[in-house]
Parts: C-alpha cells; structure tokens; sequence
C-alpha cells in the first residue's frame, strides 16, 4: 500500500511507524519479544501464525531493526529486540490497556498484571509502581497471571504454559518439555 | 482475518485492539480525527485515502463505537471521537513519538509540536506541560508547526493548509476558501 498522498516524502510519524508495525500480526510479534519470545516455532505455536506470514512480518521486523538475528545453540538463530525495538513498548502498553479497558474478557479482569520485579507491586497505566512510585522500566517489569487468564489446562503450546508462572519481561521463557534447546 | 489461536475467546487485549485499530488507515483516520477532521470529503484530501477504503474503515470505527456520526449543515453528516475514541490518545501519541524518534523527516525536526494551549509550552512524551508541568488533557493540546513541516506552498489540500497555523485538537477546522459549508 502507498504512502498517503499526503506524507510521501516528507517523513509524517505516524505514517512511518504504520509501515513498519501497521499490521496486527506484527506487533503482536513485537509484544511476544517483550515476553521473551526468541524461537521461530515458539512464535508459531504461541500465535498460531502461518509459517510464511511469519517470515515475512520477521524480515520485516528485522529489515527496520526493529529485530535482530542472535546465534543460538548449534547453527539456530533466534530473534531478539533491538534498542529500537525495545522503544516500542509505550505502543504496546498503550494499545494493551485500551484493550483491557474496552474489550475486557467474559472472565473479567485482565489475563496480565504487570509488577515491579522489585517489590512486586502492580505497575498504573503511567509504568510507574503502584507502591515505591519508580517509573519502572522494561527489564523491572514482571508479567503475571491476572484473573482473567483461563487455567493452564487450557494451555496448549509451551508459551502459554509458561506464562502460567511469574516472568519478567524480556527473559527467555524456560524451554518446553521434549523440546530443550 | 482470524484471530491467533492463542487468543481466540479469550479476548487477548492487545489482539482484541488490533482488530479494531489494526491497519493503518485506520489509526490515520483516527489522528486526523484529533486534529479535527470531519468531513468525509477532508480525510480523502488529507490522507489521499481512496474513497472505498475510507468508507470501508470509518463503518468498522463507527461500528466499534470509536467515531461516532453527528448530524451537520443541510443532510451531511460528519464523524466525531467518542469517548471511547478519545482513550485512543496514548497509541496515537506513543506511535508519532517512536516515529519521530527513528523516522526523523530529512528537513529535521517534528512536523508538528504539541504546546498547552494554556502557557504556549511543548510537551513532554508523558504529555506534561513542560513549563508549568501539569498534565495536559488533549482538549488543552494546541497543534503547532514543527521544524519539519513543509511551507505553505506545499499545502495541497485544505486541511494541511489549515494546520499551517496553530490549532487546538479536537477543535474544527476552518471551512476550505470555496467549500463554505
């Protein structure tokens, strides 16, 4: 899709941003990064994503260095947020909350609380900690099950599984059974 | 589209976003919507977005309760935030920012910079006023040209000639010379 008439060339903000994360699969790409998402197959399983949309919405991403490529164990490569990458946060929050606030699930609550890894206080709309204050930043922030997460029966792929448990954002999700690397 | 299967009935809050705010149209629309377009015919001029595809994405804004259609002169209509679209600020703020930030226009500098309406001073990205350090509703916002904004002379269609000129968000733009209504 073109560039709005308006913008071609001249460098509008928001229409640049759209061209690179304007599609819903790619930020919910970039949202599972901040999970600790690295894998191609846990990218897969935890979104249910075509394989092959997947690679394009990768190339992307790592084309605008929104991602990199890091080696791994054996000759596998696995995905990382860059420092550009990491900056999209406040539009992932942003659009989260807006969800949570207009689209909450029939369980009620959210499926995650966000806390301050330090003293485990919820973090208010603003990332600053509900208790200490501190804005707090992405690598401080703890992903835990809110209420509105279904049970981990209902888990079916390692991600899921593992977000089951206490996590702080960026770390690499513990591996999945059978699946060790 | 499908929804990821992670997601599907469980109402993911950022997924559930994307499906409402998801293209990039759509989240053009809606800044142009803050800016204070209205008019159906000012979105196809500003945005150079073809006409089936505009109607196309305000029936899904309309649809989700995030424009809502009031009545104007004659037997027009014209589209309006609702509250609900309103609580879009942060994404659209949190977007134009990492734009900003990555995308900078070549001529250097925002297009646009965003004052309290009340003291004539920018913002900060957490919307603080960064002179009198209140935190600034968007009905206080005040649109100002950037350093990066083309002149004038550039202006091709009447709304990028109306926000040469400071203008507060939300408000109406000025009728176009020869299109009083």
């Amino acid at each position: 899709m073109s560039l709005p008439r308006d913008y071609s060339g001249q460098g509008c903000a928001l229409a640049r941003s759209l061209e690179v994360v304007g599609e819903r699969w790619t930020l919910l790409i970039v949202r599972d990064a901040f999970f600790g998402v690295r894998r191609f197959g846990d990218f897969v399983a935890h979104l249910g994503i075509p394989r092959a949309v997947l690679s394009d919405r990768l190339a992307t991403l790592t084309g605008a260095s929104v991602l990199t490529r890091v080696p791994a164990s054996g000759k596998r490569e696995v995905y990382e947020l860059t420092g550009k990458g990491l900056e999209l946060w406040p539009v992932i929050r942003a659009l989260t909350l807006w969800g949570e606030q207009f689209y909450a699930p029939e369980g009620g609550g959210p499926r995650r609380i966000l806390r301050h890894a330090a003293d485990g206080a919820a973090l208010a709309a603003d990332d600053r900690c509900t208790r200490c204050g501190v804005l707090v930043g992405v690598r401080d922030i703890l992903l835990t099950p809110g209420p509105g997460l279904p049970g981990p029966d209902s888990a079916d792929d390692p991600v899921t599984a593992a977000l089951h448990h206490p996590h702080r954002l960026l770390s690499t999700l513990p591996p999945a059974k059978g699946n060790p690397s």
